[in-house]
């Protein structure tokens, strides 16, 4: 904290007047606790457009603005924002009715629901959502665990009307699921989802759906329900003589495509409409071909019938009896989890780059809403997909209203086009799977994280690793379990440092850190780097005694003047508990015993309030408590040295340095 | 962190020479990993002692020492010591003997148990405890936890010697997992029984056990197996027609008696003999009562035969295989971890108020081998036990000799006095364990953890409702999830607080803390009290913008310099992962675009390797990072001034205060 130099208070006079800590005053309970809720749950003051405003009617419409931020664009929208919506619109619609087709395929279920889920969902997102940015679909990584987790108890091909009905009946709780999180101001629990975490597990989906992929690629009929490596690969490899020569062929002609055009869209970014075309390139040019040549009958899979129509009801197939409704809901908590830090992680990431805010919590409700919503129009999960939003951002989109355009053009394909999919070869669409997750494996992402941080390295590997040799789930667990625990030990393990004087100045600085600071004779000066709780009250007690030995010992070794005062630097502790008044209470009985003074220097106001409640100031005396290490150390240097001010300086300057 | 005023550097020569703050040097990756792992596992540094001799003969010596402890005190012991080791020894023997024995009943167990239990555990500590005030012995909450735990399979009654075999399995894996801990170097999880859990979960075990205690004082002979209170009103009041006048007269005449004679030792400690010895008066007398009146035949139920004999071996009773072996591993694991708790922290208690050091890991080591040595010799689940060692450390122990002389006292009571208990009415052994209960109930340290934490409070509650209403298990489950949350919020919202410059001088400080503390014109200095990790890294980039809108807005409607400059002081941000340098990342950039400079103040070296590594360094400029807040904030002023050097002291004082 502060420092440097200068000022009346400055030329070491260190029994001049100074100063004092404050104490606080007491507050009433019920105030702090309402202060902590606000921080805790409303931290960004989602109100204060409302509570600014002044009469009945003026706050509600505030308030109806909140919750439908498209009252906010609507009324200033002009015909300029339109034609760039338009185009917009049209470009992502393209990309979303293949990617719709095949992400329903990857989580088993019938392919026109990929086309359903991007009618109905879009509509409730242009109303509720506040990104301008986020193209509203299904995501791969969310219908691959609908479809392992769902299979894993209820066979898709067995039974595929229950399969169905658990699919929605998930969607619906993974909505309410994730507007309760919004509603209840719980958003930060997304956040527990780290960085680390996401690329690691993103990676890992990516390469399981791949490897899924390689079903569609090879032609082959019969496949393990199981995603980890192991099984897939022995999957493929036990059945050689089944796979179909046409099948790769075309497949790898699609992809290379495919690569292509993305490769070109990333070197010029303008160009971005020749990789978003693309999927709907291969589909038309793909059905072309197998229905020219007849290839349907030589081996190579075709989606077939697709009933016409705009998304039937599905409220009634809900299904909220055991024993299948738990499955939906362990389903839909998981996955609408997921679902949810891609789609806030893309909004944000985009508002970021056109400088505007995204109320993490209104997303929640917005994005919750349009999956209960598309639960009854037999929509499954949607989110805001990366691939799509990124399309949507390039292709010029201003508002929501993109979205809206994608959605008619969505409906008018179900009411007239879906026949002309009948030819569609299963194998484009692996390609266009692949092509898409190729993205998401964040290499770069992954060697950045092992240069800056070997632990959040870990814990990306350990997503990873355990999403392709285990499940989904698994990759999950491990990777939050890493994060938390990584929380934990800083919390338990605490670094202390030495600090010593800069020559020259007042300024105390870590003595490993700022090589030429020195050492002052008699006065030990430790720094707490982290709060003091329960979990490091005993840790740093001993830590302290050992930092004392340690000192005694050097000093002892070249004769020099003992520890006389140990300064304890708070600054950097922000929290004090029950176990850390203590710990401070045992430490001043026992170096009293060994004939040393305990000094604080800087506590904050939360840890001065704890120290008075608890009685360990009166205990270490408020006149040993000072705002700056530096006049801390003066005031024991100046008893030390029998009255004589100034000395602190000289003797720092002439004791040889540590370093 | 430092300041102060004065040296070469005063003066607010702001664009002088400073200090600059250093990068460390890059460590080999293994180096950093062997610190991180050194620090985390041996703060301690526990093999100093044995690194420090030289020769091979020495070392080991060093290293027995080490784990045997009694090699250290057992050359120099003196006569005087044995003598004040013999008073307590017999003290405490005869507490041991009729608190043994109740709570051997506790637990369910044959009451020769609890006498087992006094003999050959204690003999192993001798040899290896590092305290020399730990009386061990069997404790009440661990007893009743093994009766509830086991009972709740197999029933104490019906199948007597299963229930015995498991209880000792559930001893040796008790033991087992103490030792492992100590030897791992994991003695930390005991630390995460804060000392607010351990008050609320005592409290509510004592009340537990004072409810259980119901039975005898009230001479039924029917009881619920539940523990929580509403069970056992349920049991006691359901059959009112039971209850026995003689017992409970009998009852409550004991337990008044122990309670005064508590009253007296309390008031005057050199009396603390008294109550030590009342509850061996308690039963001779109680005895001796029953032994004349008969009253065995009156509904006064006693303790019956007693086997005469030592310790029979037991090692082939302990029960290995399936489907009881878990029951008994999860037992052993849940009350071995809450008798360790109890040992250690009386332990450490002890050591404090003689000033001398326990070693936590070794502590487990000495504990667990003594566990399993008495799961091979008919002992159940012993620690040190807080009454007990009070009384040892009262009657002027000086060595864990006084367990010897105890171990030997009921070695001789189980060789030739055991017929003895023969009439000893159960409902003394009730008051007795009332008695003790009474003590344990920390009404006074719940009324403290209110007003210093209400968290702690919270905790302490949780854990207390927990047990009375709920189990044990559910008590213990409940406090340990709050204390973890409680850590895992204070990530998760870390507070930041706007600093000020406190007049005359170029020290800053919180100003919700030090209300003289001034504004800066054009500049905002924000401390920031937490690491920066992913659990809060969005929450801080939400939380600094509403800090700059709040400034913006205030010097807006006062006509003032809008915000020019963002100074986060980083002194208390003791660590940073990726997510949170690209929280700096992002909030550079958008600042920027704001037009508004990002400015670190007192970065630790781990965060300069972490900015540097990540190229946000590069990005920030290392010209705009500074030692401390003052030399950041008189840069900026420099410049904003027009280079007009010390321009801030005066602008500082001349600007309104915001107090």
């Amino acid at each position: 904290m502060g420092g440097g130099g200068a000022g009346a208070n400055g030329g070491g006079s260190a029994a001049g007047a100074r100063v004092p800590v404050p104490v606080p005053p007491a507050r009433p309970f019920l105030d702090t606790f309402r202060a902590n809720l606000k921080e805790t749950f409303f931290p960004d003051d989602p109100f204060r457009s409302v509570v600014r405003e002044r009469g009945a009617a003026r706050r509600t419409l505030a308030a109806l603005r909140y919750f439908f931020p498209f009252l906010e664009w609507a009324p200033a929208y002009t015909l300029g924002a339109f034609r760039a919506d338009l185009v917009a619109g049209i470009t992502i619609a393209s990309l979303a009715i293949p990617q719709g087709i095949s992400y329903a395929k990857l989580a088993n279920l019938p392919p026109i629901l990929g086309l359903y889920s991007s009618f109905v969902p879009p509509l409730v997102y242009a109303l509720m959502g506040s990104s301008r940015d986020l193209a509203v679909g299904t995501v791969a990584v969310a219908s691959l665990l609908i479809g392992s987790m769902l299979g894993s108890e209820v066979s898709p091909t067995e039974n595929p009307a229950l399969y169905l009905h658990l699919a929605l009946t998930a969607t619906f709780f993974a909505g309410v699921f994730q507007a309760s999180l919004g509603l209840l101001r719980l958003g930060f629990i997304v956040d527990f989802l780290s960085h680390a975490t996401i690329v690691g597990f993103m990676g890992g989906a990516a390469t399981v759906v791949c490897l899924q992929q390689l079903k569609g690629i090879l032609g082959l009929e019969h496949f393990t329900t199981s995603t980890d490596v192991v099984s897939v690969m022995d999957s493929v490899f036990s059945q050689t003589h089944q796979w179909r020569w046409e099948s790769v062929l075309l497949g790898s002609g699609f992809l290379f495509f495919l690569l292509v055009t993305r490769f070109i869209s990333k070197r010029r970014p303008k160009l971005f409409w020749i990789s978003a075309a693309a999927p709907l390139t291969s589909v038309i040019l793909g059905s072309v071909l197998v229905y020219l040549t007849h290839a349907e009958n030589h081996g190579i899979q075709v989606i077939g019938y697709l009933k016409k129509g705009l998304n039937p009801p599905s409220v009634t197939s809900l299904q909220f009896s055991p024993p299948y409704m738990m499955l939906a809901l362990k389903t839909g908590i998981i996955t609408g989890v997921i679902a949810l830090a891609e789609g806030i992680a893309v909004g944000r990431s985009f508002a970021m780059f056109k400088n505007y805010n995204i109320d993490g919590n209104k997303e929640m409700i917005a994005i919750g809403t349009m999956n209960i919503v598309g639960s009854f129009t037999s929509c499954y999960l949607t989110t805001g997909p990366f691939s799509r939003s990124a399309v949507n951002y390039n292709a010029g989109c201003k508002t929501a209203m993109s979205n809206v355009v994608m959605s008619l053009a969505v409906m008018l394909t179900l009411l007239f086009l879906t026949p002309l999919f009948h030819y569609t070869p299963l194998v484009v669409l692996s390609a266009i799977i692949i092509s898409a997750m190729l993205g998401l494996i964040d290499y770069q992402g992954a060697i950045h994280l092992w240069q800056v941080d070997k632990v959040d390295f870990c814990v990306c590997m350990g997503a990873y690793l355990g999403v392709v040799f285990g499940s989904v789930e698994i990759g999950l667990g491990v990777a939050v379990s890493i994060s938390i625990l990584r929380v934990m030990l800083f919390i338990a393990r605490p670094r202390t440092t030495m600090l010593g004087n800069v020559p020259n100045t007042m300024i105390y600085r870590r003595m490993d850190q700022y090589t030429t600071a020195q050492t002052v004779p008699g006065v030990l000066v430790l720094r707490i780097d982290a709060p003091i709780y329960f979990t490091n009250a005993s840790y740093l007690r001993e830590r302290i005694s050992r930092w004392i030995d340690e000192e005694e010992e050097r000093t002892q070794g070249k004769g020099e003047m003992g520890v006389q005062y140990v300064v304890l630097d708070m600054g950097a502790v922000g929290s004090i508990d029950t176990s850390g008044t203590s710990m401070l209470d045992e430490l001043k009985k026992t170096l009293e015993r060994r004939g040393m003074q305990i000094v604080l220097a800087n506590p904050g106001s939360e840890i001065m309030k704890k120290l008075d409640s608890s009685k360990v100031l009166e205990l270490i005396g408020h006149e040993w408590i000072f705002p700056t290490v530096g006049e801390a150390v003066s005031s024991c240097d100046y008893v030390l040295h029998s009255h004589k001010p100034g000395v602190v300086m000289d003797s720092a300057a002439a004791h040889e340095s540590m370093v």
